[in-house]
């Protein structure tokens, strides 16, 4: 029997009670260790984090739990080759790959450090200037945000065990609000680890962050009207989340990342070997590779004018030709294997479905696998489908296939083109690509209202800009629609949906009271 | 027959097919007019509003819209006087708390006008700063907020026809979205006939503005990924909206403002007859008449240190007795009836079921109506309740009686009144009431995590403070919890609600070239 990952819940370890559920290294397919929170009291759970671990935390200034996250970097940092073992067996990623999940999270961590520490030593946050409330300015409104009195439970998804706890984590921490984890079961195994050196590193008040590796039942159930939900993974589950008495009747804040069919757009008149033309085309190879396609922010729609549509199609299925894929362990191996096999058999059947209305360009399934048995290895090589005609093929704006593929589609004209990205019904992310300044701010004004960020290619930033998947902590994250109306990150735009807002109505002299400092 | 009310819908006035559903004039009993939706073409009339509309909208600036903003206060202070007698009428209201909502909606409509203007000719809002994304300043990240491209349903409450529709349309229809209301059916007269003056005075771009009065049914089916919608009203009702598939799977933005079990607390240390007790005690008085007590801000729980109870008890009573209670036609009558016979039905439920927790300290009740008929009127005298001991009167806490309903709680100290208001679960405002500015800070500190609004009367502040119940549009209005976890009103702030923010990465020239003006 592997070993049975513990949970850590009101201040201790706890074993499941349970048989477990077995985790698996996706590419050798052996069984790594098992999780289970069978027989877990999440009454005493939930209740030892809000009271326990949120008066600790609110106890403390912003500058002080800016402090707690330095000292997670620090933590994290010294065990950071555990985590890359525990990536490439669970995950199947490349180190490049893992570093996304791994060094992103110690990045975004290292950032809500230093943010939070300018925020000084208060307890509250000035929300605005304070206004008068009549002629005279006898009487006025100030607008605070203070922590939310409740817990911060997060349901989070398989492709990003590191990072999705500590992008919400370092927010949430940083508010005052005690973290329940719940990761995805099938990577639920660093999600553990790193939560389990940070607990015995002793750097966090006791409950302020706790991790239930195992079954998501009856979570739900625990939350009471000032706790928040936070949930990254399919639409179909959001829709779940969203439908549940907390939300809906005890308005439980809830906050949604589901996957959406974003976008990447070469402007008019951008011909075959232009630098926006070549920097499209790496980026469209990049993000169908990096993490094997397992981003909720990879492009899964390539919008070309029609003209360049057949050289477009060359030009990424001469890349992909490139990319090498198998077993993650092998220096020779740029693209790892899929997180597991039931990922494998959703990306074929997503395959299936979009059979329907495309053609594929660029085949990279019929490749051997390096150094990787494709009878027991979640492998599968990048696949670039096409649809000439962009309007009729619906599915493509539809079906996300959650894995290396993506698809090829062109337009008539730019009004063409915001149309085609409107069609995903709210995306996380969009990029263009060109050279024309007046069309790029008119495309980006034209599409912000359907995505959470669009990202700008111009050939002058072709090697600084922060790539169209990559997410940056200073921007948001989340886009409207079918990209489940939420809004991470964003710097400290981050602490909104952990603090509530209130407005204090009095004197000038009771406002000033207040102690609060000013921002600068 | 009474005359049936038409429904503006697809840019023309189109009357129900069915029998409609007849309003009531709550003092009196006759029946005023009927509305009637049936037959309405609803797919016509949302697709209308977003595309027609929402095109026009969007097609102006800030600047603009503002401009709408200050047409519509004119048109709307033209007819003044019609509105008066609609709600004198259909609203059972003296012309004090007629003004409340018909002057309210016109004040904060030409807040918006006067707020708005200040954005100036532009399309998007700049939201924070561009921030650098890498060591280097050559790609950036600028947030923005653009309007949403869809419509704003609401869905409002009986209790304020005029302010209700006005409060939100105005941030709405700034932002650039086009609006839908549906008003609650007893009182929907006023809400159909300032539309229609709206409408006719033609100083909206058609399609901006719709209402239909009549049934709900299919409103919500209507709704798409980039709508919203806003509902007022009560924690079932609210439930049920965020439970429909528009809310959970299509991630349509939804805002609630529920009913609270708002409170009121008198500091420890203020004895009876001090300034901050008098200031109290006016207040609650005020808040439990005003409108009848069907104010979803006014004070339904009566903090008071335990040494003052009696005396609090004795001196609310006092001033109770000398409100007299009819006909609002009658210059001597100071407050009218509730909005319905439903509601005094309802009303009087709410008090039996307080009786098992409460006992009666002031009985408006069995005081004569003044002309009016008790048989016909939906009239009723105030009513203070007490409970000695606050912590076992469980109901007290849940039950909201909406009416000129009360309950006096004593409390041992100060912690103890703060965990008095949070077992509201989340309310719209608590006022505090005392002179010791390090105390009322404090407690407002406390208390400001579980209210949207916390209003502090110092006696400075006596005679220049807004109300507690009094909804200012410079200030939130929208709490969390039982409150619905709303934020309406708040200056600009509000916009947020109708904009989605997006994260715009690109080069310095390329966010220059986006041309958002500084906001000052």
């Amino acid at each position: 029997m592997t070993e049975l990952l513990s949970n850590y819940a009101a201040g201790r370890w706890q074993a499941g009670t349970g048989n477990g559920t077995p985790l698996f290294d996706p590419v050798l397919g052996n069984e790594l260790v098992r999780v289970d929170s069978t027989g877990l009291d999440l009454d005493e759970t939930f209740a030892f984090a809000r009271q326990q671990g949120g008066a600790a935390l609110r106890a403390l200034t912003y500058r002080e739990r800016a402090a707690l996250l330095a000292a997670i970097v620090n933590v994290l940092q010294a065990n950071r080759d555990a985590y890359y073992e525990i990536a490439t067996a669970n995950a199947g990623t490349v180190k490049n790959d893992s570093a996304v999940d791994i060094d992103g999270a110690i990045f975004t961590l290292g950032q809500y450090a230093k943010w939070g520490d300018a925020l000084g030593d208060t307890r509250a946050l000035r929300d605005g200037e304070a206004v008068k409330l009549g002629k005279e300015p006898v009487f006025q409104s100030q607008h605070l945000q203070v922590p939310r009195e409740g817990v911060a439970l997060f349901i989070n998804a398989f492709n990003f065990p590191a990072w999705g706890l500590w992008e919400k984590a370092a927010p949430a921490l940083l508010s005052g609000m005690p973290v329940i984890v719940k990761p995805a079961t099938a990577t639920a195994w660093l999600t553990q680890r790193m939560v389990r050196d940070v607990v015995d590193a002793g750097v966090l008040p006791v409950g302020a962050l706790s991790v239930i590796a195992g079954s998501s039942a009856g979570l739900m159930d625990q939350l009471q009207p000032f706790d928040v939900v936070s949930f990254t993974g399919s639409a179909e589950t959001a829709g779940a989340i969203r439908a549940h008495p907390a939300v809906t009747h005890r308005s439980v804040r809830c906050g949604i990342e589901a996957d959406s069919l974003n976008s990447a757009v070469l402007l008019p008149g951008e011909a075959p070997g232009s630098e926006a033309f070549n920097l499209l085309v790496r980026e469209v190879v990049r993000e169908m590779t990096v993490k094997s396609g397992q981003k909720c922010t990879a492009i899964r729609r390539i919008l070309v004018p029609a003209e360049v549509y057949d050289a477009a199609a060359e030009a990424i299925g001469a890349k992909l030709a490139g990319v090498t894929v198998g077993n993650p362990r092998n220096d020779s191996v740029r693209m790892g294997s899929l997180v597991s096999r039931a990922q494998l058999a959703s990306v074929r059947e997503g395959l299936a479905m979009l059979s329907a209305h495309t053609r594929v360009l660029h085949d990279g399934r019929d490749r051997p696998l390096v150094d990787a048995d494709p009878a027991l290895a979640a492998c599968i090589g990048p696949v670039l489908l096409g649809a000439r005609d962009a309007d009729t093929a619906q599915l493509v704006h539809d079906v996300e296939v959650f894995g290396p593929v993506a698809t090829l589609l062109p337009y008539r004209d730019s009004a063409h083109a915001v149309v085609l990205t409107q069609r995903g019904r709210g995306s996380l992310v969009t990029s263009l690509y060109g050279r024309d300044e007046a069309a790029l701010t008119r495309i980006t004004l034209a599409v912000a209202g359907s995505h959470g960020r669009v990202h700008v290619v111009t050939p002058d930033v072709g090697r600084a800009h922060s790539g169209h998947g990559n997410v940056m902590p200073m921007s948001q994250h989340g886009g409207p629609g079918r990209a489940g109306g939420g809004a991470e990150l964003g710097g400290l735009r981050a602490l909104d949906f952990y603090h509530q807002r209130s407005a204090v109505q009095a004197s000038p002299t009771v406002l000033a009271a207040l102690g609060l400092p000013d921002l600068a």
